[in-house]
């Protein structure tokens, strides 16, 4: 007979298990507990309060709706913002978009969409194509990181909230730690200030919590979100550096969370330095008027030079 | 046709390709181009002098017989310790004492014995299985510190040499990040500086090397060395650090001496901090008289306490 894993709370049958934790839950007790765990990172991590107007960045993966439907629990004041990237390729892009309209609707949010083909005029993977060097996944973290703070800046949103979970945030600190770059070393963490007033601030409230804990939510929620990686993902540095963590972690449960916290108290403590300020010095971008450290367009504006 | 490597030097047969460098090697240029890495570690770390008395610490292995070879081809003043630990399992120490002895008599060079057993009374199994907690490797490492402090200090050594490779010290600079581990960031390199009269200076002549290459270099040698691990360190959590370094340096060439090197440049620049005293008030064990922070007889002295 298989051996059935018992909720810690209640004795009911268990959904999943954490043993860095020591804990194990059912489905009616992993909803309260996952939302705790999130109330817990914004009131450590200062990350915003509740009449702050929140705009979260929303994909249509797991993490990202389950975090907007945390929040939504929360009582916290949120918008959706989902930006259409353009990714054809096994219909990415429309699919995330499908899935996220739809979990807005349901349940009454008010989402924002942001087409980037349909105002740029070239999809992200055209547009990466067309640079020199330029990687896809570098190329589309800084077209979002764009967009979200035009739009924080422009409806006044206090904080851009993103769905990035622990095995996030340690995967991209193990690669930081392995190439000891300082200047990410001294940035990374769940809260990221606005150091200027056209870059909002950018807090991750999901950094207490296992992408397994959030899958496992996501699923007793019921939220229908995409399942598929985006195909430009594929072969990502993060995507190793999380199998060996994972690796490590099932030898040693705790492994990721510790490593990550234990950064964010060593930096806390002035152990390793911290630095939130932009490198060297700041102008407005003469078409955008973003801050860039650059002499003439920021990158951004460079990027679409001559698309349009 | 099987596709033979060409020596990056010479064009013979190469019997090392060491992609992070760009270089194959046949084995009559890998000799002197490991002995030129050596002689760049001791410069660049200052770690001796030729006119300094160097005791190595041989251990019967590829690392520390390679050490005290390269060493010796260098023309370094040196003398040899082997610690017989008294771990019969396989055969293992007489195997490594037989196999030390062996390579100082060919060679002409003066080796130091040491027997656990016949002066403390017990073996290092014995006396680890006898403590609460007291995990093998701990204890090993406890007793082999004291032995070449102790030796160091009666005989005026300047220094002792250990066979550590850039594997090994990027397996434990892997561990001390993933937990960070302050206290040893803080101190971890090739030169541990002697802090006090009593401690010597603590250097690792091999670091730039991995450990491919100090075992390529030894079979190149003809050096005859212990092949088997100690049987207690299976399952170190060192070993599956290694397997974990060796996964990403296949990936990415490199990733070892980048790490464990840009490690060590950002303490050099105070980036990270650096600590090589004493922790805490320092007194004399009143029976062996080698330092200690404890209030009494120190951790060595206590491990044997009630043995004889």
């Amino acid at each position: 007979m298989a051996h059935v894993m018992k909720c810690s709370q209640c004795g009911a049958t268990a959904v999943i298990n954490m043993p860095q934790h020591r804990l194990k839950l059912c489905a009616e007790h992993l909803v309260p507990w996952v939302a705790k765990m999130v109330q817990k990172a914004i009131e450590r991590y200062e990350l915003f309060t509740p009449d702050e107007r929140i705009l979260v960045a929303v994909s249509g993966g797991k993490d990202s709706l389950a975090l907007w439907d945390i929040l939504e629990q929360l009582g916290y004041q949120t918008e959706g913002l989902h930006i259409h990237l353009g990714i054809d390729d096994e219909g990415y892009s429309d699919a995330s978009l499908a899935k996220t309209a739809a979990f807005a609707q349901e349940r009454g949010l008010l989402l924002h969409v942001v087409n980037v083909r349909e105002i740029y005029g070239q999809s992200i993977v055209e547009v990466a194509r067309g640079r020199r060097g330029g990687r896809t996944c570098a190329v589309c973290g800084l077209v979002k990181r764009h967009i979200m703070n035009e739009m924080a800046h422009e409806d006044g949103y206090d904080a851009i909230a993103t769905g990035h979970n622990l095995d996030d945030e340690a995967a991209v600190l193990l690669m930081n730690t392995l190439h000891w770059e300082r200047r990410f070393l001294s940035k990374q963490g769940p809260l990221l200030p606005s150091i200027h007033p056209r870059l909002a601030r950018k807090v991750k409230p999901l950094v207490l919590l296992y992408e397994r804990e959030t899958a496992a939510y996501a699923i007793v929620r019921g939220i229908d979100y995409v399942m598929q990686e985006c195909p430009y993902a594929v072969g990502a540095s993060s995507i190793r550096a999380k199998g060996i963590l994972n690796q490590l972690e099932r030898h040693s449960p705790g492994t990721k969370v510790q490593f990550y916290l234990g950064f964010l108290r060593a930096r806390e403590d002035g152990w390793l330095p911290s630095d939130r300020g932009l490198d060297g010095s700041v102008a407005a971008c003469p078409r955008c008027g973003q801050p860039t450290t650059a002499d003439g367009l920021c990158a951004f504006c460079r990027l679409w030079e001559g698309v349009r």
